[in-house]
Parts: structure tokens; sequence; C-alpha cells
């Protein structure tokens, strides 16, 4: 079980860029922005990215209102999203049946980072990007995070730069490109492009962008709030450039295992979801500030207005996503034989496309089982509580801000070094190569554990 | 780019499964069944299975009934499957809106061939099983292919044989399990099961079934209308054991290139379904037999009464689709540098859950097309058409006799030698080792391109 040999997708073109991106996570000095300049950029950005951001009735929405008849909240253009109801059948997990708001954007965008080579070290092209919905204004996003309405300019607005690297790459340029879906309980069978793609030396950073080392970028993921949740699952997507990735024997299971463990959980579990009337929505009220929960739990719908000198319409108004509380994404990682493992969870959400996903070993918000005894609590939540303050990571980070506001969780990776949990039918440990091989698909890991698994590679 | 290195899948059992199947595909003595055994046993079992189709008014059915309303044709019992409308907003060719009639069955069914070695020699146990929409009544089909209903025995009929050996494996015994689609004309999302997994002794042959090595199953691919589709959807996922596919170089384009082409013909276009109610499904005509497309195209739904000796239910009667023409779905093949690649091209149909997904290189119904010039014909059409005489595979096979009557295509590979048809947007060459890669997730390959990809390796 000695991880030596090279994996079938280091051939060419691939073997030079995980050597690449080694590098690049490893270099210290070489870098375009030494760290000292790095923080100054970041910190000359947040000034220069002044936001204002109001909360507001719905009736004082600009361009958004209810639907008659339905309730559903949407823009008169038809464009961006909507919120409506959704009716949810589930033999997963203890609640059989259920209504609730859900949002609804059935565009695919692109979410992706350019990389280029600087003195032959791979860097990647951040954006520092406001969005209203982020605690602290300002963080770093891909070098593209656009809807399709956005970059085909149906709203107006000014080009999204640097979308040509992504809409028309170069043969030979694409490291990564893959629909990975978003929140299953917020958002209705969204995915988005994940994209990295190599650019040359005539793509040059523009004001708000910078060319980050790896190894900056991997510096910034362990800070609060400072990488987007965009930025988080494009670098999920990059293929993995360590040494635990590269042992092809070693994991715990077959490869084809685990694809069965997935393909069974989907098989023979019944979702069912139809949409309904934001209006008949059993369980959440509406007020002229509020759709919420009728006994305040999951989130609430609400309106902010929005001034902004940094993005491609300069004021606008819109519904976000609120949750209540701060969420926990908790991933425990072991050692089998020297190869590094993570316990997966097989998670249903209502809006995933294909059922089921993988997801963090504990995901959750505490509150809502703190006044419950132990033994209701999620598998494993207890332990994570317990072992917390050994963890090697753990850091708050939000999820998309141009959709939620102040939705944040705690990121906790821990190491198990003695006694392993046990595998039941919703865990497995599942070995780094075999992640990074899932990656390279569609809807196997959820967006929280593709958050942890650039979180781990940061380490 | 000489196939010599071995691919990261075959360590450990894997590469043990690929030596034995390469063993059993050349295998010529050591089977269970001589060749003229198997004769006798296909010609006995057709003789045993007499089943009597018969077609009737939808007003003969049993149990099935258009609902009040929608017109939707179901069963009484909410189960099997439903027949309702569909309507079709898609930018990807030249229509861009219709409606038409779909079959809805939401659950998720397996189909299984169970392996078992023989003297070392891995043998596929193989059923013989009647389908009403069968031209001859009889096909060969997987060890278990069964509906969530079937094995649920929510409508009665007998326990599904072998069930277990699919829904409990022995840990390490499952060789493939992955979710793959059908039909994305005629079917709304409609995905299976597809599982190969390795048995013991203890599983013995049951009437109506037998072991067969893959020199076996290969030989009645080669025959007309022997081999169903369940089987030959199942047979694809095997992994491929043939020298081409452990070519670890010598793809024309590198796996990240041939991701990224799939991701991008789903993001980039739109194709959006509504259901709609089948008695309000434009340019459809009911009469007391049949649901029709005013101009004879496409298929019709008609009803069939059938009596039965071996199912699970001995008589009864249901809707079936009836496909207007015989179909062709053709497949070129290529060497490149040695290394053989196949030419896919990208297709969106209406009922696909992920919108696109790779196809044969040509796949259409040969009358719609013979009375209009030829540039209105799909492309590569032609060339298939006057290179069919050297065809090294070209054989009529049937789809899925329990939902589809007489539904037969001429599945046509063809070598190309000299010249190469030029990609475009639409159309890949993609190599054995990547398709044996796209195999192991769900909906890359359509099942006109599994049953094409179970042919090529046939030969």
């Amino acid at each position: 079980m000695t991880p030596t040999i090279a994996p079938a997708a280091s051939y060419g073109e691939e073997a030079r860029t995980l050597a690449a991106l080694a590098v690049s996570a490893a270099t210290v000095d070489g870098g375009v922005l030494s760290d000292g300049e790095l923080a100054a950029w970041l910190e000359d950005r947040r000034r220069a990215q002044p936001q204002q951001v109001e909360r507001v009735p719905f009736a004082g929405l600009s361009g958004w209102r209810f639907e008659e008849g339905t309730g559903d909240l949407r823009h008169a253009s038809g464009g961006f999203f909507s919120v409506h109801g959704l009716r949810v059948h589930s033999d997963f997990g203890p609640v059989s049946e259920w209504e609730q708001p859900i949002v609804d954007q059935p565009e695919i965008g692109i979410l992706g980072i350019a990389m280029r080579d600087f003195g032959g070290i791979p860097h990647l092209l951040m954006q520092a990007k406001s969005e209203p919905g982020n605690v602290n204004g300002m963080q770093l996003s891909p070098t593209v995070q656009a809807t399709k309405s956005n970059y085909r300019r149906v709203h107006g607005g000014s080009a999204v730069r640097y979308l040509d690297c992504f809409r028309s790459p170069e043969p030979g340029a694409v490291v990564a490109d893959v629909l990975q879906s978003e929140q299953g309980s917020w958002f209705l069978r969204k995915r988005n492009r994940n994209m990295i793609v190599r650019v040359g030396p005539e793509v040059e950073a523009a004001e708000d962008f910078a060319w980050l080392t790896v190894r900056q970028v991997n510096m910034l993921l362990k800070q609060d709030n400072v990488v987007n949740m965009d930025a988080r699952t494009v670098l999920s997507c990059l293929p993995d450039w360590r040494a635990d990735a590269s042992a092809l024997a070693g994991s715990l299971h077959p490869d084809a295992e685990i694809r069965s463990w997935i393909t069974r959980r989907r098989a023979e579990h019944d979702v069912r979801v139809a949409p309904i009337g934001l209006a008949d929505t059993q369980g959440w009220q509406h007020d002229p500030h509020t759709v919420s929960h009728v006994r305040g739990h999951h989130f609430s719908v609400v309106a902010v207005d929005v001034v902004s000198g940094r993005r491609e319409v300069a004021a606008w108004s819109q519904p976000l996503i609120e949750p209540h509380g701060t969420g926990i994404a908790a991933l425990f990682v072991r050692r089998v034989d020297g190869v590094r493992h993570v316990l997966l969870r097989a998670r249903a959400e209502a809006g995933f496309l294909t059922v089921v996903e993988l997801g963090p070993t504990v995901q959750c918000t505490v509150q809502n089982y703190s006044h419950l005894p132990r033994t209701s609590w999620p598998p494993y939540l207890d332990e994570v509580q317990n072992r917390r303050g050994g963890a090697v990571y753990d850091v708050l980070l939000s999820e998309e801000g141009g959709r939620f506001l102040n939705a944040q969780s705690h990121y906790v990776i821990i190491e198990i070094e003695d006694e392993a949990p046990l595998e039941s039918e919703e865990f497995r440990w599942v070995s780094l190569r075999q992640v990074d091989e899932l990656l390279r698909y569609s809807h196997n890991l959820s967006v929280q554990a593709r958050t942890l698994i650039t979180a781990l590679r940061s380490l």
C-alpha cells in the first residue's frame, strides 16, 4: 500500500500541470505579489469597493414582484432567479413530507479561474468582488463569476471581463470544466460550470484582479471570510497535486464499491419534488419584510437595496435568502496505511438533480439541535464538538453572497488518529485519489464537501 | 503512442477481472454450454415461452384509463408508468418548440447480470425472457430486469429471482453499478441501475437461465434480435478488457477536453420541458386504438393484451409505444496512430435528465428523410448509406419490449480507414479508453451509443 505509482491521468499535459501546481503550492518566493503586497492589495480593494446594503420591504424592490395567484417572487424580465414553493416527499431522513420556499435559477453560469505561468510557476487570477450578502462586503472570487444572463447582458450592465478565456479557450488549455451543484436545500437543481483554464501572457490582471500562487490562495483559505464560495468550489476541481492523490493502491474500498454506494443511495430512495406557489407553501408566513418559517427555523426570504461602485450595474435591489444561525460543516480525515481518507456522508437534498450527493461528515445548524438530547443529534455531531479543540482547520466561511445574506458556516477538519468511526450505509471512508476522480464528474460531491476538500488541500 | 502502460484502474481486483474477461471473450472450449447446446437451449426456451400479444382498443385495457381532465394514460394503482404530454423548448436543432407524448416512469429499476467463474473463466447468467413488444417474443436478457414495483411486488406476481445478488452483493463483488438513461425521446428522465456482480458457486442457473461465456454473448450479439436492449446496456458497463482500452497514451483529445466538451454542450444550450396533459398535446390525435401524430410521424401509443406462461403475472394488458419506421444507429470507428476512436455526437433529447448525452455518429429514422434533399439529412447519414456495404457490424436489434412494440433499429459500425470526417462542435473522436471511463459514470453515453459500444467489443 505504498503510494508510489503515478495515476493514469498523470501523462502528458496533466502530469506537467500536477507538477507545476505542486511547485505553485510550495513556492515562497517567485510570486507576482509578495505576501505583504497581497495583503495591501486586499486592503486597498476593500476600501475601493464601498457598498451600501440596506434591508427594504418587498414593496421597495425595483423590478421584483410577487406574482398574482402563485405568490412567487419573480423579476419583471423573467430573468435572474425566482423564489417559489416546493412540496417534498422523501423517504430519506426523519421528516417524510414538507413544503419550503426554494430559489429557482435554471440557467447554468460560469465560475472560472484563469491560470497563467510566471517563471514556470502557475498563478491563479483572483478577483476582489463585493456581493450584497457578504458579511464583509468584498471577498476573493474567481476570475469570472457570471450567470448566463450576466454574460449575455440580458439585463444591461458592462461586459464580463475575461469571459472569452472560458467561452473560447485555446485547444488543450482546459484544466477542469465540470457542472457542479450548489446548496440543494436552498436551490432547485442549480448547477454552475466550474472551470480552470490556462492562459498566456496576453492576459493581464485588470483593476480588482491579482495573480496569486496556489500557496497564497491556500494561505487566504485559512482566514475567515476571505475566499468566497465560488472560488472554493472551482479550486476543488483543480486536479489534486499532492502525493496522497496519486496513491494508486491504498483505498479502503475499491473504486467500483464507492461508485456502487452512490448509485445505490440514489436508486433505493425516493425523493420527489413538485413546484408549488410560494403563497401556498404550508408552514411559511409572509409579512412586508420577510417570508419566514412559522417557528423561525431554516431561513427567511428578505429584500435589500444595493449601491456599489464596482459591479456591472451600479445600483439595484434584489431578494436574498437569510439562513437562521451559523452552520457547521465538518470533515473527518484519517490515514489508512498512510493514505489519507475522508469520511463522506451520502446526503439527499430536495434540490439535488440527482437526489443524493456526498457531503461532509457532519453538516447542520447546531442551534437547531442544542435544546434536544444528544441522541437526536445528527451522527458524529457530538464527536465534532468534543474534538473541535484539536481541529487542523476551523475557519468561518460564507456561502454565495449574491443569493445569501450573512450565510456563514464553520468549516472544520478533524484528524482522527486513534479509533475510527464505524461506517454505515450512509458513511464511507473515501481516499483522496477517489475524491479527485469523483470531482472530475458532476454531482458527486456537494458544495460544502467541495469547500472542505479545497480547505484540506490548503493544509 | 504505444498502448503498453496499464491503466490506473488495473490494480488488484479490477486487473484480475479484466484478465479474466479477456479469457472469457477468447475461450472456445471450457464453457458450461457448448455452442451447439446454447443454440438448442435458445430454441427450446423459445418453444417453452408461448406468448400471445393482441392489439386491443384502449377501452379494453384492464386497470389502465385516460385520466379525467388531463387525458393522461395511467394505471389505477398509480404504479408501472404513465403516458402524459410534454412541452419542449429547445435551442438545439432545427425545431425550437414542440409537444409530444412521453412515458413517465420515475422509479429506478435494476438491470443486473450475475458473473460466476467456471474453471477460472467468468460466465454471465443470461435469461431467456419474453416481452410483449418483441418482434420475436423471446430475447436474451440480463439475470435481473426489474422495476422497483416488480421487486417490491407492489402489483403481486412472483418474487424476482436472483434479486438478492444485486440488492445485497458480497463485499467487493460489484464489478459495475451505474445509473444510465434510456431513450430520451420517449422517456422522461428514465434511469435504470446497470449492475454486474460476481457471485459464487451457490448461485445456479434456474429454468430460463444459462451461464454463457463473453465469447458466446458476443456471438449472439451478431444475430438479429437475440440480445435485448437491457442486456446490451448492462454489457456496455463491463470494464473494457481489450488492449485498446488500456492505451494510456494515444487519445486524440486530452480527457479534460472531452469532459469539457460534454459540459459545454450541456451548459450552453437551453432545453426546457414542462409536463402537460396528454389530451392537450398539440399535433397529436386520439382514436379508440391509438394516440398518434397528426402527420403519422414519430410513434403511436397503442394497447395490447398479453398472455404469457413465463412471467411474474400470467396475463395482463398494457399500453406500448410503437415507433413508426425502422431506426438506424451508426458508429464510425477509426484508428489514430493504432488506437481506436469512435465518432460520438453530443445529442440533446427532451427526456434526458442532463439535457445532453453522447450518442452514435448517426441516429435517425431514414424514412423521415428519404423524401428530402440530402442537404437536409442529418450529418453523415449519406456517408453511412454509401459505406454500409463495408460495415463491420450491421445487425437489427430491438429496443425494450416491455415498453416498445416492434421498435427495431439497424445498428451499424463502419471503420473509417482513409480520410476522417471533420469534427465540429457536435462531434468528437473519443478513444475506447475514454469511453470506458465515461461509462463508469452516469449519463455520459446514450442507450443507443451503449449498444454500439457493446457491439464493437463483440467484434
